[in-house]
């Protein structure tokens, strides 16, 4: 998402979000339309993978392309500079900021990813990140290919939104709220939270492969985003370190089942997780050195979560092939081969 | 010991040091001799700790008192600041700078612990640390307690030195090598060179209790100092993160082992080590906050290493009591009780 807002003493984050819905029925504006909007991130972003992750779960690729920014925005905005002219090759653009202000020429907020662009316009739609992967799952349903599992099931919704909320608030938020403190004082409550939150969950996932039990929901895909990027960044970086997510077995157990499974570790471009924070956040990290651990081979190994039972599809399959201009750069995530996918 | 050199692009520790002797003939003008001698330390330090622990295990707290700075000296010098006054009650001064400035009132090096300062006039004798733990057993041999460890055996000292030798400037040296690396180059290479040197210790350390065989010597007090520093400091705060001391299983088991023999464990201060490093190193932590990580339970868990056989003390004993005026406060060493010692 967004660059980090530092608050004395405490952490909060800016969420002002541009909220407008591409909806079946066009009411805000922006019709479901496919081919019509681009979606751009960084994979660096855990905000961001969280629509990456549901959108190739879905099957969208094909109705919604994808811009994908370089890892190490500068301070005015999230920039194309992995495309080799540095032009987002369908947008035309260097900056996504420049998508923002044709929005809003006095575009007062943060620039941020995910956003998801109208391509005639050039303008952003929408970088709502919560609302976003919702709308992906309950607007544009009649896009998902064949197979696609139900990522917010009906009977499941009363259960799944606490959920969600404690898993935003104390996970998602809360390695940047230990990481963005201010004051001893600040951090030491923010680590006392993230790690109650933590116990929590390793107790919930001890009895159950899912967080809703035996197959994948929005829910899976909100913790993953944060858990991939614990022991690279936020263990140290962050100081999020009473102990690695190695050193959790249950967690460690799912963290690793998802990765495994298609739509969620082919996603993951370690490099530039990395080289976002270390980078970026010249206030944590003054040198820029980016860390050469951790050891990533362990993402690899069994699971053993099988013995749960369940099935990350339900009745559904798991999403296939990559298309070759969005896989991930072997160099940059050592679970994934020349066609972008996790083989174990 | 010292305060950080830094030096652009890879990091070199200032190694001047006063390499005056304290001998038992007094042949450099100061001689052994009970009483005289004031050993000024931080807990924080490595180096200064390898004085600790080698000063226990020997038995000579009766014969060279000791003097204890606070972990987060300021740019000038280690302070006085744990006691009462702020004075070290025998030296009754505020900084151990002024006992370099008794010795030369221009002294124009690094202040640094441990310090060997003549309480009679005042003045640092040495601050040559790897040379002061060699006295220790060489010179001041008369006042070894009972039942002392023979830490420089005859025998050994051939296949000691070079492994002494690649720990000083593998491992010790080779943490600070990572974190005051000042450019992504100078890291890579200091990672590099820090892992292959703890590959060849899990290696070594495999098959055999301790680094020499079957007894403690000086070289396990100088690999010691550094992995019971590792995971709370160096891992997150150096970038030594390719994985925990706890990933490295022979690693981990021996310095358990280590921690649970008197001597060992029982001079370590957590909450010292943590803040001085966190602290002091303001290019490294800009915000100065201390991680409340990791959790230390694990120090106490048992090793498993008594099946490689062996015994730390040999033919001799292990070190008793600690004076009630030299104990870690067990609030900073999650295993010391109110005596002081090491209770798994």
């Amino acid at each position: 998402m967004a660059k980090g807002t530092y608050v004395e003493p405490t952490f909060e984050r800016d969420t002002n979000y541009i909220t407008t819905r591409i909806l079946r029925d066009g009411s805000e504006g922006w019709p479901v339309e496919p081919g019509r909007y681009r979606l751009v991130v960084s994979r660096a972003c855990p905000w961001a993978s969280r629509a990456v992750i549901v959108r190739r779960l879905l099957g969208l690729e094909d109705v919604i392309s994808m811009g994908v920014c370089g890892p190490t925005h500068d301070s005015d905005s999230w920039t194309f500079d992995l495309d080799p002219d540095g032009l987002d090759p369908v947008l035309r653009i260097p900056r996504i900021k420049d998508a923002y202000l044709r929005r809003d020429p006095d575009y007062p907020r943060g620039i941020t990813v995910p956003a998801m662009v109208d391509v005639p316009t050039g303008q952003v739609v929408t970088n709502d990140f919560d609302r976003m992967t919702r709308d992906f799952v309950s607007e544009w349903t009649q896009f998902h290919r064949a197979g696609a599992p139900d990522l917010y099931p009906e009977a499941l919704r009363e259960e799944m939104e606490p959920v969600m909320r404690r898993i935003y608030t104390e996970v998602n938020n809360g390695v940047y709220r230990c990481g963005f403190a201010g004051t001893q004082e600040a951090y030491d409550a923010a680590y006392e939270r993230l790690f109650t939150a933590l116990d929590w969950l390793e107790q919930r996932l001890t009895g159950r492969r899912y967080l809703l039990g035996d197959t994948i929901t929005l829910a899976d895909v909100r913790l993953f985003t944060t858990l991939v990027r614990f022991d690279p960044v936020y263990h140290g970086h962050f100081k999020c370190n009473r102990g690695k997510l190695i050193e959790l077995p249950a967690l460690w157990g799912y963290a690793r089942d998802l990765f495994q499974t298609p739509g969620f570790g082919d996603t993951v471009d370690f490099t530039h997780i990395k080289r976002h924070y270390y980078i970026v956040h010249s206030d944590i990290n003054p040198t820029g050195v980016v860390p050469l651990g951790p050891d990533l081979a362990g993402w690899l190994t069994p699971h053993g979560r099988e013995a749960l039972g369940g099935n990350a599809f339900g009745a559904g399959t798991a999403p296939g092939a990559i298309a070759e201009g969005e896989r991930v750069d072997p160099a940059h995530n050592p679970a994934v081969g020349p066609d972008g996918l996790v083989h174990v």
